[in-house]
């Protein structure tokens, strides 16, 4: 890409194409373990993409503002260029990952209703850690009514998201997300929503985001997973080479 | 002792007296950093009870229930036999230790206005970690009614120990609390209360606390502060023989 680079994580590129917009561009690399496992495979990128092009399209059907500008069905979304506030928000459907290891009297896959909300502070030095509501607030990262409102976005996108697995007979998990403030100061829903970022289940279990990475190490068996995912959402996947 | 022990923890042992009644027995031994930092000094478990035995004379003054029966100035509390919640609950007025490390962007010893509560399950193979309090009622360690008590009174507790130090000019940094059921399922204020389970600094920011012992690694330097800060409470040291 010609567009200057901003910023290289983990499994995306970050260009800039203009003082109001971004190129967020996914690669083929999958990591797991705070980065201890690490994997390539052709196609990954392109799934993730348009599972988020679909996700954000939805969203803002739904009236939720996403950072999404524009996208072409390559490995590139065209997005708002935002100041991301250094929290991860996870939404919990069911008891999973994490949540058990904090806490083991949870039962696997237990449901939680109404869904479990948590705060993380993005830092991979101390692995993301858990955070309270009130941290955010006293270290002045984000206003009341600002925690009040991400709060409710994510529980309304959780909503909406659980409406379209359920609709296809899958079991939505969990979620993370990220939001950044525009130069009004306007929170939006950015990074990205795809089977990196949620945990999704079929009718037998199995899973269908990459949890499965996590499991077998195996990228190729992830990406037939994130194949089959986009099949049950109707995203298009046939120009999608896999090995 | 001739009961019947019941449990060897790190710091205090507790013998079976009757069927209602335990004694906790404080031992002269410091640990830090889970335990992998070690020491012992004469003096420390007697001060460590006599801290204690103050402290829930003080509560119980204040209307607030502990497990406090009787002291008779030895390293040997009698207390109710409780059924203890697996849940550490802290309760901070300045930003300092664990909060810090979890959340970086808080100023070191940040006044904290209201106090801040946080809830740790109390599993020393997972390092005692921090929880929510929704994750306490999805898997029933408490109803909704004992959360809310245990946050008020920690709160009561967290006040009238905040009294007493401010009035011997020393600042109370934080507090850890635990709760036990009595037969009739009532929660009671149950462990200790003593140096090794608040932190408070003196005009000059010394610690009169364990955390003097995690900085110095110096069990007789700990053990002179402890002495201080009995000698700014009223209570008696004359006898507590420090090397
Ligand atoms: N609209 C946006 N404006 C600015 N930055 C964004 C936007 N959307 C996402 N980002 C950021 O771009 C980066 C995407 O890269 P990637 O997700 O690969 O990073 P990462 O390795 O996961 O590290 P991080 O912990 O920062 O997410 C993230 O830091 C994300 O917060
Ligand atoms: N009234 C009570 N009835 C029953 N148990 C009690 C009571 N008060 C305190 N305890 C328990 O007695 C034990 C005291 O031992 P100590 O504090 O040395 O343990 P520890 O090594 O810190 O381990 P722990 O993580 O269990 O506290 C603790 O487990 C504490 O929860
Ligand atoms: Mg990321
Ligand atoms: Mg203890």
């Amino acid at each position: 890409m010609s567009l200057k680079i901003l910023y290289e994580g983990k499994s995306k590129r970050v260009y800039v194409k203009n003082e109001d917009e971004l190129v967020m561009e996914f690669k083929d690399d999958v990591t797991a373990m705070d980065g201890a496992i690490k994997a390539s495979a052709s196609g990954k990128g392109v799934l993730a993409a348009r599972m988020s092009a679909y996700f954000f399209k939805v969203l803002e059907d739904n009236g939720i503002e996403t950072h999404y500008i524009d996208y072409d069905g390559t490995r590139n979304i065209t997005v708002k260029r935002l100041s991301i506030v250094p929290i991860e928000v996870i939404v919990r459907n069911y008891a999973y990952g994490s949540l058990l290891k904090r806490m083991p009297l949870y039962k696997s896959l237990q449901k939680l209703d109404p869904p479990l909300i948590e705060f993380h502070y993005k830092d991979d030095s101390l692995h993301d850690p858990l955070i309270l509501p009130e941290d955010i607030l006293n270290v002045g990262l984000l206003s009341r009514n600002e925690l009040d409102y991400i709060v409710e976005t994510t529980l309304r996108v959780n909503k909406v998201l659980d409406n379209i697995f359920s609709s296809k007979g899958l079991r939505f998990v969990d979620l993370k997300l990220e939001f950044g403030r525009d130069k009004n100061g306007r929170l939006i829903v950015a990074d990205e929503i795809s089977g990196d970022t949620f945990r999704v289940l079929d009718e037998n279990g199995n899973h269908l985001d990459k949890e499965i990475f996590r499991k077998t190490k195996d990228v190729n068996i992830m990406v037939k997973a994130y194949i089959e995912l986009c099949k049950r959402l109707g995203i298009e996947v046939k120009d999608v080479v896999s090995s």
